[in-house]
């Protein structure tokens, strides 16, 4: 049997070994913590750190192939794998590019897809050369993740705030809408593409949590839309998973944010809502097996479940027992046994025909369920 | 977090603890053999034989709560451990009635369900008493399993065929169809009826493999089915997932067969065709929350993948790639490395509001799809 190897072991790791039982494969997961949420679901765990090139080395020699849940790894190790002969998904060329901001800017602009106007500074000081790209978004070329890393600069004064490291400064965008695509690239360069989500921003609540699948666009934005992803996936020159950011503006302009190489979080819904979920088309493409059907079964919203604020230590879900009374909603807990303010514990994800009902569902599990903890802080 | 046992490492157990990844459960398997389908996929692995009695307790201690994948486990152990506080789905006392066929019989008896006339036999010899019962079916009281243990008896020269045991010989149904129908039961005694599979009848390969959900029966028929499927939940008198097979002859009339208290194969197809799985149904049961939505997203079929005649050995899938190319189709491999003919070794459903073309590509599905064996038996 294929022995696939998975470096990271979060959620995404976690769900990918929930679809990996469906296929002929064994399966090897690293990762610095025995306690993380894929340690139980492999059948082998190797704890080590995945940003080592050593560490990296020892895991991936031996494996037939080997993919990501988290960009942050060793690349050059990933390099010599590939060297070695075991199958990097995505490659390692590729996830170079999209690991450095800078990089990742620059292979847009080479590739003539539309993305924001751009400027690479090394050092903070060189913010001030740029005051007329202001209001403008500072991004640290590397490091970053998840919100981190990530610097909103409106005026002259926030110039202090930028980063003092290789960076971008990227003009911003008057977003009318984000959305985001994924397109699966199979190892012969075969495409699939899922259709667009939305995110959707609450205007009572003033939060921006749900993700609406498919996405209400003009046909001409999604055609666009769709156009460009496949175009940062082909030209990444690599298969695999590409999940692809998008901004939308007031004139139907659509705009590349940012990709992800890999299984994420904009994919989540898939698991219930299509055919081929992310986790599955993954494994297909891995195994070298034909591309999954990304059609949709129904539309669907997906909420993450973060960390409630004010609370630490052991988590404490509160209104589980509501949210499973729902008789349309799906929910994912990821088994990670400490909470903190933020951080992604789970998601939801509920299917129907209705817009609305979608919507509903989704305010009454936010309302309804929290994850709190033994401390709160 | 809630510590869940389950007695039983086979398919049924590695998708229970697919499932189980959702829910802030800690999960524990015990089976003899370390290389068993669930064994990688729960928290902790307990190698031990489900029919003996101290290493069933000694799994069993300290426990949240429990539950079987297969009948044929060690049923004084668990009267004791509910005596221990340890909360045993199914009841022990549920379990001991369904384990013995004798028993079984009685109690749809007691409680006035439909089911087929029948005697009780202590040893071969009483079979000469019932030849006016001919045609019947010869049922093993204890140990059958899987189609073994069950002998048709045609005619009188057949009695040398029959167990010379405890046993049930029953009168012959004529069968137009055969249904089955899951009731889930909670913990506070809620229940929940899945709508009914049929087994399809294939007239020209004269098989009888496919399940198709719903079945195609008269509304009659499907109010005396469910009417009965509740009334042998119910009267077992325990939380729990029970299978309930039943017969319908020519003349509508509805007859139980027999009653699974516990996941099964016939609800398979309720993991990618319904809102809640079988499997996520049972952990809602287990975990005290509610239950879940029965009911169908789409229609249905499961065909089980076995081992192709003629084989042994390590297991070779062959035609997986075409299968994996039909758009509505979802395939499960149980992982299991050795094959022989008839074994188990995986399901595929097709969900689609065609019947023609549930039926049609279940079976394109049986004619590519074969497991083979590295030994020519």
């Amino acid at each position: 049997m294929i022995k696939a190897g998975i470096l990271g072991g979060g959620q995404l790791g976690r769900m990918l070994l929930q679809e990996a039982a469906n296929y002929p494969v064994i399966t090897h997961v690293m990762e610095n913590d025995a306690d993380c949420p894929a340690a139980k679901l492999c059948h082998h765990f190797f704890k080590g750190d995945i940003t080592r090139y050593e560490e990296v080395m020892q895991f991936g020699e031996g494996l037939d192939v080997l993919t990501i849940e988290i960009e942050n790894v060793n690349v050059e190790a990933l390099f010599d794998l590939e060297e070695k002969g075991v199958k990097i998904i995505p490659r390692p060329a590729a996830l170079h590019t999209i690991k450095n901001k800078i990089l990742q800017k620059e292979f847009y602009q080479k590739h003539e897809i539309p993305t924001a106007p751009f400027k690479i500074l090394s050092d903070r000081n060189e913010l001030n050369s740029h005051v007329d790209m202001l209001p403008a978004v500072h991004k640290l070329a590397t490091g970053g993740y998840d919100g981190k890393g990530v610097q909103i600069i409106r005026k002259e004064e926030d110039i202090a705030l930028g980063f003092d490291a290789p960076s971008v400064l990227e003009k911003m965008i008057p977003i009318q809408k984000e959305i985001a695509i994924t397109v699966a690239v199979g190892q012969g360069g075969q495409t699939a593409v899922y259709p667009p989500v939305e995110m959707v921003f609450d205007p009572v609540l003033n939060l921006l949590d749900f993700q609406l699948c498919p996405a209400s666009i003009p046909e001409k934005v999604l055609w666009k839309a769709e156009a460009m992803a496949i175009s940062v996936a082909r030209n990444l020159g690599s298969a695999g998973l590409f999940a692809v950011e998008m901004f939308v503006d007031g004139n139907e302009n659509v705009w590349v944010n940012e990709t992800a190489p890999r299984v994420h979080n904009s994919g989540h819904h898939t698991i219930e809502a299509h055919y081929s979920s992310q986790f599955d088309m993954l494994w297909r493409i891995m195994l070298n097996y034909p591309l999954g059907n990304t059609a949709y079964i129904m539309p669907s919203i997906m909420i993450n479940i973060l960390g409630a604020a004010g609370y630490s230590g052991e988590a404490q879900p509160e209104g589980l027992e509501e949210v499973l009374s729902i008789p349309n909603a799906f929910v994912h807990l990821y088994g990670k046994r400490e909470t903190k303010p933020g951080r992604k514990m789970g998601h939801a994800t509920v299917i129907s025909n209705e817009r609305q009902e979608l919507i509903h569902q989704a305010n009454r599990i936010r309302t309804t369920l929290s994850i709190k903890g033994s401390k709160a802080i």
